[in-house]
Order: structure tokens, then sequence, then C-alpha cells
């Protein structure tokens, strides 16, 4: 049952005990195995990604069948529904359109004594993008991914997701990628798929960066290549904050809960509200909707270890409580969410009022649903397109503007021992230089 | 002697072998060490910090004296020449100038259906600065990190800084933070440093973002400790570029080959140029200018390892070679810079014409001198305003606008295997909802 606290020294210890429920230990063990792959893979290419997609996928594949081919594509568009394609559609066009808005553009400003300073945005050549696969089917993961990465304008998109029994990729997952304007697919999974797009084999191109979420092997690989290449984040088991006054309705905050703890047996709900009549309706609210649950069992363990409900003071003592979580999702379930927004300052996506729950933003809002878990929205955002693009800062002085602050760069180049740098500057106005 | 290469073959190959000469092997020696000081900082804060204090930078501290004094902060105003104070002041003015420019802002776009949707930037609650000491003395890199965090809005900025001979911090390091508005100094250095700043301890803050560059030590702590905070990125050695036509003067590009090769005999400065004349003259000019360097032993390392000149087929041909380097530091010391950076895609910063120096932007043309090294131009930026903020997502759906896309929600969850996503939407129409 969902547990319900009110001491305020209770309530530090358990936000903190939740938000570092993806504990370094773990990841100590793992890590020589996650070592291993990426090695095998960067040393022998193509032959260790096989090796590991039969002993980790239990797949045999041949070089040849890695990627995805055209005609899987066109059997894809016969197996999903009409609804369904419909859908991924709509999803499509809103998250595109959400994308495309403020994108940072290169821009050139002219100064005095015709100094001109700039930055130059442009993307990066290549960008992999993994997607899970096995039992599950993300579909919603792959338009998150891939449109940033087109409305970047990134020349070449490469998505990788693990194939399931007989080879299979899920036909949702391919139609996605399609919709979304990604081509190039490859069949692999795991830690060797973060190593293939990291080296590049003699099949999958090596890129610049990667994105995308995956379980604690393909994490690692991750943080393990970052600095080869560029990632997003670092993803961790998804988790939802609600904050709620007597406004709020216990059925939809207890759906809402729900809704964060079906996905995996580690994701985290917790409800912080002023009405001790409205946290008890929720948590019986959150048993009756458990009944019927086809995924009862882990969406039960996730309320039993990281459900919580805390009875607060106040609204404002809530957001405070929410800032120390920083959570991935942060809804206001209160009747005037625009006020209680302004005490808000870490959250990965804020759900306003009663009519915007958490699945809305999951598929077709339009803003991106790769958040930062585990406290990271205290200093990470949002997947979007700048995770594609870079810039390369522009400076063009003239004779006239250096002539004016040669004395002070070489003052400053002096101090700090770098003479040459002084020299570089001095030597463009000697008679003879 | 500077190098001369013409083949095409040993082009690709020499580039490669100087972008990648900070090689993984030397991390995996070093990083038990840096776990190490990491678990035991984490594990007991000021004590460790102080026994790695003693260990590796041979200075004895008490815990009253990590903090830097205000006292401290007026004797380094006393020690430093009025010339200094002035360069130091006008670098601050110029930075400070060019990151106001164009700070992304916090967004909201009213849609159709009253949809609400936008983007809500805020600072990180505390940033940390690391700035290498020991015998070096960089104020320009207190400019570089601590203006970024100022403009960002950063309430707390925390400096660490490993203390020189006498536990004493450089004059013009106190000052340039001072001016640069930092006023919460830790005489401490090394991965006991970023440790303490990852984790906190009894006298230094955890913070939720570390930048500033290091040596390899610092590096890899910062690696570890991405995840449970933000990192600007993995600094490595410098680099520089230069592409030249006949039009460009031998003597300053020499001169900005050894601006680049002085600061570690691990630097790289390298030369594309369509005249071998130039290049001939580059190459005794080089040898000229050393004669006299105060530091040629480590500067002539650099070049004989890392420095090499390419005689190339025409500018487009060394455009592609550099997009394939993607230097930290690009010059374009050719008639017409402004058309040449059309078929620029990768580079840190970018220096037009001969009155540009790279030593102009490193100390004072506005843009960060902290710039993505080893190829990291490929997917990395500069430090940036944006390095200390992040956003959170903002969505408002109305309940006419919900109502439009429950059905595609629905499906997609049902897709996807997630029927409390589905049902928190459906709960919302229900009768009894």
């Amino acid at each position: 049952m969902l547990r319900i606290i009110t001491q305020q020294a209770d309530v530090v210890s358990e936000l903190q005990r939740i938000c570092e429920r993806t504990h370094d230990e773990q990841v100590f063990n793992k890590e020589a195995t996650v070592r291993e792959v990426l090695l095998s893979v960067k040393n022998q290419g193509d032959k260790a990604v096989l090796h590991y997609t039969a002993e980790f996928d239990h797949q045999t594949l041949e070089p040849g069948e890695l990627r995805v081919k055209g005609s899987e594509m066109d059997v894809a568009y016969q197996q999903i529904s009409k609804d369904l394609l419909a859908s991924i559609k709509l999803a499509c066009e809103r998250i595109e359109a959400f994308h495309r808005q403020r994108v940072p553009k290169t821009w050139v400003h002219f100064g005095e004594d015709e100094v001109v300073l700039g930055k130059r945005y442009t993307p990066v050549d290549r960008a992999g993008l993994y997607i899970p696969g096995g039992r599950a089917c993300y579909p919603s993961t792959v338009l998150m991914n891939a449109i940033p990465a087109k409305v970047a304008g990134v020349p070449r998109i490469v998505m990788v997701t693990p194939p399931g029994r007989d080879k299979v990729i899920n036909p949702a997952v391919l139609v996605a990628a399609q919709e979304a304007g990604v081509a190039e697919i490859y069949r692999i999974g795991g830690s060797q798929a973060i190593a293939a797009l990291a080296y590049g084999t003699e099949t999958i191109p090596k890129v610049d960066v990667i994105t995308g979420p995956g379980n604690i092997y393909v994490t690692l690989a991750k943080k393990l290549v970052y600095g080869t290449v560029g990632i997003d984040s670092l993803a961790g088991p998804s988790e939802v904050l609600i904050i709620a006054d007597e406004t709020a309705n216990p059925k939809h905050v207890a759906a809402d809960m729900l809704a964060q703890a079906e996905h995996d047996p580690m994701a985290a709900a917790i409800l912080l509200t002023t009405d001790t009549g409205l946290a008890k309706k929720v948590q019986l609210e959150v048993d009756r909707q458990l009944v019927d649950h086809p995924r009862r069992i882990d969406t039960e363990k996730a309320i039993a270890h990281y459900g919580l409900v805390v009875i607060v003071e106040s609204l404002e003592a809530a957001a405070e409580f929410s800032n120390m979580f920083a959570p991935e999702h942060l809804e206001l379930e209160v009747k005037d969410p625009w006020s209680l927004i302004e005490h808000i300052r870490h959250a990965g996506a804020i759900f306003l009022g009663d009519s915007t729950p958490e699945a809305v933003g999951d598929y077709l809002a339009g803003p991106n649903h790769t958040l930062p878990t585990s406290g990271a929205a205290r200093y990470a955002s949002a997947l979007c397109v700048e995770t594609f693009l870079k810039h390369s800062s522009i400076i063009q002085y003239s004779r006239g503007a250096l002539a004016k602050v040669a004395s002070a760069i070489s003052t400053l180049a002096m101090a700090e021992g770098l003479p040459s740098h002084a020299d570089s500057v001095r030597i463009r106005f000697d008679a003879d230089g």
C-alpha cells in the first residue's frame, strides 16, 4: 500500500533514498563486462557485435542481416493498424512543431574598430539513436530521439535497436523511424550497439553523438564512451512528483501515479499534498486501480518501494521538497499552477492543471519525453535540438582593434608565463613583422 | 624541426595520430587512484581532502584554512601591478559583454484549444569552478569559467584551486575571482577537489555542475562524477590548426604555432597550406623564434611530436582535413576567410584573418577560451552561459484539447504495453471520474 508520511525529517531522508535509488554499487559490478564488450567491438568490429548479439540477445545474425531492409519497412506498414499509423503521424507533427521553435541560429555582431564576434551553429555529421527493444516496443522513443536530430539538420541519422525473436524488429518502431525520417537502422542492442556507434565497425558507421535510453549496461557503456563521442544523458528509472491541493481529483492523481509506476519496478511516484483527505483517497484509489492492472506485480513493487505521499504544510513547502528531489516529471494539480510554478527551480518537465496528465507529454504534446532523472534536473534538461548542434565561436579583429588591446594581452600572457602568446601579438606590429 | 608532409595518405594517419594523442591507456592506469580518492572524500569529507592535499600538494592545512579569507583578497590586490589589474578588468568587461548576448530566455507559446507549451530556463543552484594552480597561474581561466556562471544567474559560485608553496594562492587568480564576482574560494585541487564539489564535505558545499580544466587526474575525476553532477567537458591538451594561403605572413603563422606549443609538451600545432614557399618559411621561422624561448625544451617537444605542416591542393581540401581533425582553435590566415568558413563544419573557435591571433581570443575578445579538444568539436562547443542553465518543459492542456488527443494517446500507450498511461487520460472523461 502507498505510504503516507508527515514528519519533516522523514520526508527529507525518504526523498533522498528515492532520488538515489539507482545506486553506484550496481554499476561497479557490471563495469568490467561492459569494458570488455567495448574493447572487443573496438578491436574486432562486426565479429564482436555478432558474438555478443548471439550471447546476450540470443539471435544469430550474419553481417548482411545487421541492417534492416527496405522490404521490412514495407511489411511493417502493413502490420500496424490505421489508428496506430495515424497516431504516430499526429505525434510526429506535434513533436516536430515544438522542436522547430527557438532553434539557435548563427549570429555575428559587428562592433567598434571592425571587430566581428559571433557564434556559428552547425549540426553533428552523424547521430546514433539507441532504441530499447526485446519485449518492449517504444515508437514514441524513436520519435523523441529522431525528430530533434532531423530538425538540427543532421545529415546521417543511424538507429540501433536489439532484435526480437526471429531477428524481427517491432513494426511500430520501424514505422515511427520511417515517419521521423530515419532510413538507416541496425538490429543490434546492448553495450555492443553503443560500442559499434562509438568506434564504428565494417558495417556500422562511427557517429558523433549517441542518444536514447537503455538498461544499466547501455547506460554504463554510454558513460564510458563519453569523450570519444557526445551523449545525451545517463538515463535512470522514471519518476513523477505530483503537487496537489484540495482541488485535485484523487482518481486522476492515482491514475497518474500508476502510469509512472507501471514502467518499471524501480519507477517512483510521489505525491506532496496539503490535504490529508486527498492523501487518504489517493491511497485507496491506487489500491482500487491496481486490482485489474495487467502489470500488477511490477507496478505494485514500484508503489511499495518508491511510492510515497507526503502531507505538507503549504504549497511553498511542497515546492521546496520538489526542488530538493528535482523530479523528471512534475505535475501541479493545484488551483493556481501558474503561481506555484514561480517556486519551482528544478524539474525536467512541468505539467500544469488537471487536464494535463503526464501521458500527454509522453506521447504527443510536443516537448521531448527524454528527461533528466535521479536528480539530474538540478543541472540537466530534456533532449532537444541543441543535443545535435554545436557552435563555433567567430572572432575577427582588425589591425586597429588589435593594436588597442596588444598591451593588455601582453600583460595577461606574461602574468601567466606564456611569452609566445605575447609575441604572437607583438610580432604583428614589428617594423619587420 | 617542424615536419612538412605532402602525401594524402600520410596526412590522414598523421592527423588521426595527433587528434588521438590523449590515449585511453593512460586513463586505465590512473583510474584506480582516482576512484579511491573519490570514495574517501565521499565517506570521510574534509579529513580525506586534507589528507590528499598533504600527500599530493605537499601542503598541511587545518580545516579552518581551507577557505580563502577576505584579508588574503585585499593583499592580492596590493600585490599585482596596476597594468595587470587594468587588463583583468578589460578582459572581464569584454567577456561579460559577449556572454550576455543571446542568452536563452523562458518562453511560452499559446496554441489552439488553450494549449500552452514552452521552455522555462533556470540557473543551477551552485556551480563549482576548478582552476589549475601549483606553478601555473591562470587568471584568464578564472574569468572564462566564472563570468558565464554569473551571467547565468547562479546564486552560489564556488571556486577551488590547489595551494602553492606556503599555502598561498596566486594573487592574480584571486583578483580575477573577485573581479568576476566569485566570493567563495577553497585552496584545494586535484581529484580530491572534484570529489569535494561532487559530494560535499563539512566545509565545501556540494555543487550541481563542475567546470574548468585540469590534469589527467582532474579530468578522470570529472568523468567519474558525471551523473552525480553535471560537467562542462573533458579537457585534453590544447591545439591549433591554421589554414594559410600565399597571402599569410610566415612570421605570424610561426608565432601562432609557438603560442600553442608553449602550453604543454602534448600541445599540437598544425599548418595546412596551399603554398610550399610559405611552408618552408614557417619551418625556418619556428626554429628562429624558438632560439630564445624561455620554455624552449617543452615547446620544442610539442613541435617535434605534435607539430605538422601539410601541403594541400586547395583551400577546400584544407577545410576537409580540418573538419576531420575538428580543431579546438582554427585560424584562417587566407585572403578571403569569410568564403572559406562556409566549408568549415567542426571547430571550437574560428579566428579570421591576419590580425586575429589566437591569443586575442585566449584573453579578451569575449568568446570563451574553454573549448572542445581532441576532436570533441565534432559534437561539443565552448563553455557558455547555457553550461550553467537548464530548462524545464512547460505543458498545459485544456479539457477540450485533451479530449481531441485522448484516442491517439490511448492507441500509442496500448501499442507500448502501458495501459495505465491510457487510463490516466480515459479516467478524466469517465462519468464518475
